[in-house]
């Protein structure tokens, strides 16, 4: 079974028992926005996360070992993005790149925030003027290395 | 005077006169992250911020004038980008964009998170391990209306 | 199921027994062009809506389900656009966006016109010199944050 | 003198003036709408319009006859727009265009919406809960001629 | 049954029985070139010419109402062309797009020419050099509305 | 001199002078749509051609010559097309282009309708339900030699 | 049968027989550059060559009818082309397209080389140095018509 | 001086003393086509070669040693091409490509031709049908190797 | 039997059998990195080859076939890469490409470095700071001919 | 002074004293790919390299102080590159991105290899049967986080 179609199962059997990401971040305790991306097979599970999900999710084995093949990320994605939702977060990079690149380079000098030794997270927070989103975005500062 | 020259001419005064965009910053009473993307021609200053800047940086009116206009923005952002710091924000759109979509709809339901309403800040904290570049996003969450 | 195997059983079924988008929107008390953008998987129906649109379609209980997923937006859409008809609204972007753009910061200062927070409405006139089409927009006014 | 050069010289002359759109559309008796689009090079002024908008902005000889040229329509467009209030009108043809297709057709049906025979009118509603803006596009609904 | 399912079908039936679209064409009397548009999903015929079609080439009621459709137009074709034949129309739109446009402004003012309100017609004609090829378009004028 | 500030030169003494296509195709004796189309950099004059027009338009030897050169030709196209009035002619091959090449097939077996070896002719016809365009393409027929 | 899987069935049979273009090419007397062509879905044969082939490789009359049919050129080809091999001839036009036009036109003025009035030939020559490939492309010389 | 300023100070020097490739070519005792791919910036000239063109050319010191630069090769190509005569070339790549993939395997094995261990003729053949262009590329063939 | 279902044949084995690459290649006296290459269709096995592999992933003889076909190469790449490994190479290419050109000039004249008559080694040095990869390409250097 | 103009006034001072990359680097103590990199504006040089370079080239303070800036990466890159030299190492990735991939998951697990913590060498290797280059990328591997 390869990681597609594995990814195509366990969102139908989640949306079949109404299990929620949060449920099943606690079970293998991790995080809701890491184990939401290991579901949509941008991330691995290591074998006893895979089994823990497929108990919770009732899948077998053959489910059970895919969630843990190393995968082909971002290959899904649409860019420039479709989705609303998607495409404000693209906007940002469109619109304010530049700007974190200047405000980077000026605080941490020459170099990059990682996007692999990194973690993310996503707030609700209820306002009266309306909730807001708040996502954390937190990554290694890697210097360019000179030789 | 068009927006680009004038976003020219700031950022080469301001190379010349060795002022970091933190320092520009405090003199307007704003945050780094909103005054470097104004800088960068991607928001507005008022009129009285613009004035300061100009006494600060010694450029004349017609730059404070340019620094007012409501601009294109966007325009000068190459996507996908080829800036490696640029890029790895827009590789956390590619590998993690649905992850947030899914995240947020499980957390506020069927809307977005506002790149208008919206406000963000970038800080580095120490680490022994290497220093890390902290982005935090905070956009108010959109509901779709349906009519 | 997903999202598009269900849009793709609604349009089969509303063809086979020749019902119109106008009758389906009466039924659920919704305006025809919200209802219409639903059925094509560009917003969501809640459980009482699905509910009635299965029963008037005589759909099963799965499609009531799907109907109901926050869905992908735009994925099927073709840009620029290959039908006449929806070039033409692609070309009135590309021509007058930015018309649009100068007279609305002239008349609301800078900001833009929400596409989440709008409604829209479409009506046939009839004319002697040829019937006309009026599409009206309505979206909120988000000013720019500062901070 | 070509278009480009004439449409750069009078938007640097009205925005030195200080003038608006408005005061302009008043002043040759047409919409502010049409009036921004034709100063932006997408329409055409007639000998009049040309003679009272250079009378006001005064601008020479030159410029009066370049606004009279029929100009090359939507070449300064970026598309997909990155300027978000642009993007916002892309993203309906996007998410809505197959809508608007749907609707059409079930009122009038097989045909377009011209986008020639065509007006639109743009006004800023103020609103308690925030303001909006309603965009109203009117277009003659041309069938498909069959032979 | 969708109208690509529905093309494909009149394209093998035609092609078993070894009819020839002047045939069809002639049948439901219509010119060849709108008939073979129409076949190919690009317009729409009407319940009596689908009743013919279907009667000449032995295919279904579910056919007959899907030639019915209001098709989505374009889709299938590759821009710029693959297919040499159609390059070359591409090609005359490239080298020649800018004459036609000076040449229809100066002859009829500032306009368009319909794709629309618009018929085309082939011609094979015998030549000793060689025969040639005459494709004749043509579309109403439309002149740009002022408001 | 190269073609393209050629080209530039010879449309601003012609908008200076006023004189229209159909005046220096006539000088030439040559049909308008050739002649715009050598203008505007697409076809090559001869030393004769050249010589009148320059007379016709007050321009010196440099100009004279180069218009001799072969151009390269459709560099200046913008495909897809911006301009409403050639986008129709664009619009036309995406829809209909399938359509051509299945008649011309069946009117004259396997080949293609030359853009070379070809010409064009346009004409305004009056018509009291609005004037029309008529476009006449005219290109040697030429079948796939095999080997 | 469509021309695509009548392509993909006469290549798995042409495998597993173990059967050369070159001796197909010699049963139907025709050249192995054209008949390859052909057989790939660039060309099409005639009732005779059709007949030949579909014996050699013990294929039905349904293939040997699709091989009849006028082929859509071009379709598979992935431009840029990502195999090396092919990618080779796509580079010689990329960096040797222009001086082919200028040597074209020193030697024989203003027009094309035929793509469709046109052979190929392919040799492979021993050379102690290393083997080299020949690759012969013939012609007919189009003059550009003035009109 | 840069590659680019070279070639356009030897082709205007060249078009104003009339000069042939042919011409220049023989002057450095090289085939035209190298020559000319020389001048157009996709090779290199030695020493020598250089200064025999300047004093044909009466082009001074700084042409002689910006002909000797290692060049960027292809920055300057169009692709797809826009032009006719260099389309048909791509053309022949697009529609032929896999063919000479097909037959260079089977005549050679494994490996491609070399478009860098290259040369090319072209040559003009008269006759009574119409001229022919005959184009011959000649590559040294590369096996793969296997490691 | 294709290659493309040929590769997803023995991927599948592989994974099921728990069968690394390494092993593969050190069963057939190839280096990991060409072996590969091959298994995922880039390179071309041997008929004792295919069969090892067939035998010790227990596949049958169309397999066996079919991994001797000359594949066609990158048809499956997604460029620019998506996933963040390959993206990284990509990346070097972007950033590094020209100063790879300058600095191989500088060492060996005008040429190209082989990627056909080329090797590559990937190891993973251990290192107390962090593991390293070491990736060497070793390729001929093919000097430009001219003639 | 922007970065560009600094790179091409250091390029010109360069080839105009005819010196190397190599002796840059001895100079600062560098390796010639990374001095070389810098130098073409994709690295940054730090004050006292920055003074040493200006001294041998002979060039002021103001590109002395612009070798300084920390650079936009990558945006002067032609991608595909057109260049064949730089085209073979994107044909490498192309072709063999997926077995490195591969190959390092295998050696390494789920990580990346580093384009930021990284170095790469070049060198020219004799060989009777023709020289070969080799270069080295050698990049810390980065382990994808887990939260």
């Amino acid at each position: 079974m390869n990681r597609e179609v594995c990814t195509a199962m366990v969102i139908e059997a989640k949306q079949e028992k109404q299990i929620t990401y949060q449920h099943i971040a606690q079970a293998i305790n991790r995080n809701i926005v890491w184990t939401t991306s290991a579901i949509l097979g941008q991330n691995t599970f290591d074998a006893t996360e895979a089994k823990i999900i497929c108990e919770i999710l009732d899948l077998d084995a053959t489910v059970e070992k895919a969630l843990q093949i190393f995968p082909e990320k971002g290959v899904t994605a649409i860019m420039p993005p479709t989705d609303p939702l998607i495409y404000r977060l693209y906007e940002i990079v469109l619109v304010y790149g530049e700007t974190i690149k200047q405000v980077i380079h000026e605080k941490a000098g020459d170099g990059i925030m990682s996007a692999i030794d990194f973690t993310m997270d996503i707030e609700k927070e209820e306002n009266p003027k309306g909730d807001r989103i708040k996502i954390t975005l937190d990554g290694k500062f890697l210097p360019y290395k000179k030789w």
